[in-house]
């Protein structure tokens, strides 16, 4: 399988993205790594790494989406950037999959343009995996869609379980509701009209996970709007480092704090492997017709080498071709709805 | 000043609101503790109690609302619940604030129907400080209102930075937009149209502030919609909860970590009283005509106790007196927007 591997997009790109895709393509043979964006810049990356194998290629895309472009302005004025190319290989059947860390936005506008959606699919969704004490808990949508409707939260419910069941091997995952309040009728009218689409739907529905129930293994997918998955994705973020910086300032203002922080570094470890995202690769856009890995901005080779692990999964476990039959047989439970 | 305490609220009612109401009214003899409920079962709550002083008085309320009830039916069917009764002493004027930790719908559509909003005020909201590394962070609105619009956020804008002046001590607090982006521009059809009153203000406006960024420092107070906020609030409790059992738990499985976590013991009891609710006591509900503290619903004593001394810092420093001339200095900049 080829896998298009935007080689300009994030914080430490060129240099990480090239070198992440070059461990992938040593690790994975049979596949074909593409390398797409500055010929002349990636070629020097090449020239610095020992054995380059012959599956990764260079195709060279002349422009890059800045950080601070506007989504629609990076589709309309830079029809030749690393992010468009990589998503058009893909919608013309050249590769099967993309793997970028360059700006979300634009990655979402050119797969959901160039790729299309599935067909049913309304508007794609990233499902973003949150690790918790019990393990993992799939969150979907984190920003790929902010004016999200109760449908398009049925249809993420139903490609979160085709996802979770083919790629992470959880049988009939367990679906929740982010809500404000466990009971049936709470939460503001969005909440409410989801709540009734997902329990008439042939999805394993818990019904409503309270904010604080993401970790209480009640649910192995929680389904959400965009802006309220991508705020509390970065508050987990800014909340995990807040809390362990505190522990650790105050730790460092005593000698025996200090020697006891230096004996818990086992722990601290486990846990800092567990919330890393680079051990995770990134986050599947769903929805499209091609596989879709968002990766974190600041990306290093080993988020890249995973999140092009992840895509290679998604990819042969033809996880969209399960979305389509999954799609179909949903459609009776809620014509109404689609 | 009256401080009307509802006994019946809360998961360790009445034992712990009795108790913590007695201990405000030793620290604070000046002013006067009524403790509404079952006449009866606070009159056994006392007779366990040393030392109670003559600053108590007992105002017997016939009904509980339970923690199921839906908030407008406890306000229709039970009318003379612990609840009601105290929201009404201080919409007679026969109390100056409200403490409960009872059902916050409860408590809010109580307190919005008898004490009315603040002219000028459409929607109360609830007001939280939530600790991070550089100090606090005032989120607003907290779960009050679920259907906000842009306008209630402005108008929240204004309260909050009027009770962190006058009630925590923060001169021009920074007001930032919760979004999904730092740029101007982004975020839903809510968060642009709030941006821009926000921007047109008289407030302190720094912008947009990501998830991430609450625990930078980058603003005073954050604003939020109800579900967003009350999301966040409950993530965060779990979130907290998950890090510190996943230490725990892999220091318990070595000798070595365990002496370490035990040497560790200072640094995360300075982490456990930060994030401690109890230490705030609780929720000022902002936006009606009088004060009202909404507690945990696992309150103990002494987060009632706190929550009583913030009800009368909030009422004795005039603070609703101060929003009244707030809103009309803020009027001359978004008359159309009120």
């Amino acid at each position: 399988m080829k896998i298009a591997v935007d080689a300009m997009g994030g914080d430490k790109a060129p240099h990480e993205t090239v070198k992440g895709a070059v461990i992938a393509a040593q690790r994975f043979p049979d596949d074909e790594m593409l390398l797409v964006g500055d010929e002349k810049k990636i070629q020097q990356e090449l020239g610095t790494l020992k054995d380059v194998p012959r599956n990764v290629t260079i195709h060279h895309a002349s422009q890059i989406v800045g950080m601070d472009d506007p989504a629609t302005y990076s589709i309309r004025q830079k029809s030749d950037s690393s992010i468009t190319r990589s998503v058009k290989l893909v919608a013309n059947g050249e590769a099967s999959a993309v793997v970028s860390a360059g700006h979300t936005g634009a990655t979402v506008a050119a797969s959901t343009l160039c790729m299309r959606t599935i067909k049913g699919i309304h508007r794609p969704g990233i499902a973003t995996r949150l690790p918790t004490r019990h393990g993992m808990c799939l969150i979907m949508d984190v920003g790929a869609n902010i004016a999200c409707k109760p449908v398009h939260l049925l249809q993420y419910g139903v490609m979160a379980t085709v996802i979770s069941e083919y790629a992470y091997g959880i049988k009939k995952p367990r679906v929740g509701l982010l809500n404000i309040g466990e009971e049936d009728a709470k939460g503001n009218e969005f909440a409410k009209e989801s709540f009734l689409l997902l329990s008439n739907s042939n999805l394993n529905f818990v019904g409503n996970v309270e904010g604080r129930e993401i970790f209480d293994d009640k649910a192995d997918i929680v389904l959400c709007e965009g802006f309220v998955g991508n705020v509390i994705l970065k508050f987990a973020e800014g909340l995990a480092v807040s809390l362990l910086s505190t522990i650790k300032d105050e730790a460092m203002k005593g000698f025996w704090t200090k020697v006891g922080l230096w004996l818990c570094k086992p722990p601290f470890m486990v846990l800092k492997n567990k919330m890393d995202f680079a051990e995770y690769g990134g986050a599947p856009l769903l929805g499209v017709n091609g596989v879709c890995i968002i990766c974190h901005g600041r990306s290093d080779s080993r988020a890249i080498y995973n999140a092009i692990r992840m895509a290679l999964q998604i990819a042969k476990n033809k996880v969209n071709e399960h979305i389509i039959s999954a799609m179909e047989k949903a459609d009776g439970f809620s014509e109404n709805a689609m």
